[in-house]
């Protein structure tokens, strides 16, 4: 079996992948209309699978899914790539450990987003998966390298593989698309808790011990080994 | 083939068209019970196509949507028409460039229009897809031409495609009854959003050329050519 | 044909009409578990159809629906009917217009009920439904009269087919069942969009002859003759 | 028939119940992604039948459900138990009446144990439900008895089956599971609809004889007998 082969296989598997995670999206509530999509890195080559700019959640599938490399450039697919592709390609560039990234607007995430604050971790929700509070990256606009740089360097200096960009809306970012998608879901819940909290007074901070030991407990123990 | 024909298979393919749009109003929360409608221009004639009155949305086809002329008056159809006929005909009479028109009381959007107050813009997606801020109409009360006016002159000093009408609802518009159907599902995602932000303070404001460079791009390059 | 079977088939087909209404409660969010519950006179005759009590909405059916006299005492079904039972016969025992009545814990009309604070007529739809604020009813525990006495009294002074008993939940009456779960969501709906409005500053209010107007119009012209 | 053959009917019976249970977590909004758990004990063994860690709502079945003994310890199943286990499994050593607990991080709930705030009683339905306030436990960590402990001790003080561990989420019990799911649902709709109803000032409490009242009758008349 040729390597060519091996490649297309792996595209194949791919891209049914990274269709059928866009409908945990509008499932959760993460986005309206066509607004948020998944990408994932295709594992052992410079490629990532992403959704096709405009078409909506129930019109998507294997087939139209677009493959690019990681300058963005479309490889295969017939239709037009997401607007935010080359965002996503960045994050691939420069965090290789990094195997699918998510973008949404969900609701609660984008109103501490258009303040520009992060999220505190006051939750143990918050502590188990992101480490710590959910950083705001600068705002910046498409087009250019911009949004790629802010979320690759504000993810740097955090735990947490989400960032907020500021005046936007969310990306995440997972070992592969399943837990960049896992990653959404839970920044969107606790976006929303504590908003839900702090409407009616201060929410109490965990202390800094007890966030890293809740956060070393969940990701080396839950779920299944 | 006739005219005659020609108009009759027209109408029939925006009769199914306005019928099936009805489905994303409940989908995405924008109305309750009956309280919404979408209707859409027959291209190259002077009509309509609109839901009935008081019909619940499960009980929408094809052949129960009311064809009226473009004042209101009913031409084809057993069913009375929505009583915002008359206000989105006078739309489509003084708006040549729009094809379809989508009426809801979606409840984020009437909560800003309940203060007489428009949506600041301080999201890129209310950049993307309004172009600056969601205005807000007139108090109007139906029965006249004042919905219908209201509408028009606050939409012609707007890039949006919606406008809050004071009091009462959204109204969107949009060069085919789908576009405007998508302006109303992100009306009130951005009302949503900016209504969240600003519980727990001031949304950061995006500044102009900010906004212009992200209509542009959205209105341009976004989707699908 | 005898008159008992008329009887027979009258309460079959209301059976029919309340088991089915009952799918919009938790449709609309109007309730969680088996918290409401829809009623309806059997035309004609001084009997009731209402929901079993404590029954999840996924198993109700015509058969276990409960019908009792306008004292509330059983008079045929295997289940015991709604703790509301004696609230709901009291309100048709003393408004003979009321042909169906509704029951929520629905959760913003609950929010403005534990406050014991009407709904302000802020909105169309508002002045279009309910002619005016949604008033507050006593607080009132089970197991008497006051409760039925006390949605009696509050809805004779008031054209609102909906009231908030305080600290309780929304009763909601219509000439039929399907005006009175119209009611119900209609009540949630104005509840929801000025609770959201309230919170970012002052609605502005509507003044009385455009409340008069718009109540009028509703009343007589929506929907189909 | 052996002693054996009977338990293995009966966990057959329990690991049924708890994943068909499971499926009303999502449905009331409790729970995202796997954040939330029901537990069942095996009537007349030290046993009891959990989800298993990390696997997804749409994914459980009787055949994944695992079986623990009291001290947490698996003693039937191919999977890892809930990282809740342990503390459930406290609490069915120390509280013989639980039949069934669960856990969530709904998150009206959250906001309310992010500031470790206890929920009033000011609606019927908390009286009804939770016979007083709905109390707050102390923040621990998962690892040792201190989350398991925090719950006994705070139930043992109160007539509510729910307590809200303050920064973390809610558990319930019940005499069986069905009742410690229908109390986490009440618990979310009391933690809503008392929070919708402080954003606007300040409901009324009830008085403690109303609560009273309101308590017996709803645990000793409602519902079918």
């Amino acid at each position: 079996m040729s390597v060519v082969t091996d490649v297309d296989q792996t595209i194949r598997q791919v891209r049914r992948e990274v269709a059928a995670l866009h409908a945990e999206l509008p499932k959760y509530g993460l986005v309206v209309w066509t607004a948020g999509n998944v990408s994932a890195r295709v594992p052992g080559h410079d490629l990532l699978v992403i959704k096709p700019s405009g078409v909506s959640y129930d019109d998507l599938t294997p087939d139209n899914m677009v493959v690019c490399d990681l300058d963005g450039k479309v490889v295969e697919g017939e239709h037009a790539p997401s607007s935010d592709t080359e965002a996503q390609a960045y994050v691939y560039r420069h965090l290789p450990h990094v195997g699918g990234v998510v973008h949404t607007h969900s609701p609660y995430a984008v109103a501490w987003a258009a303040r520009g604050e992060a999220i505190p971790c006051v939750t143990t929700m918050c502590a188990d998966e992101f480490g710590g509070e959910i950083p705001v990256g600068p705002f910046a606009i498409i087009g250019d390298d911009s949004i790629g740089r802010g979320i690759v360097e504000t993810l740097r200096e955090s735990r947490s593989p989400a960032v907020l960009m500021q005046n936007h809306g969310v990306f995440t970012v997972g070992p592969n698309a399943r837990s960049a998608v896992k990653a959404a879901v839970m920044c969107e819940d606790v976006a929303r808790s504590v908003h839900l909290s702090r409407q009616l007074g201060q929410p109490i901070p965990i202390a800094q011990p007890s966030v890293d030991a809740l956060y070393d407990r969940y990701q080396n123990v839950y779920g299944q080994r």
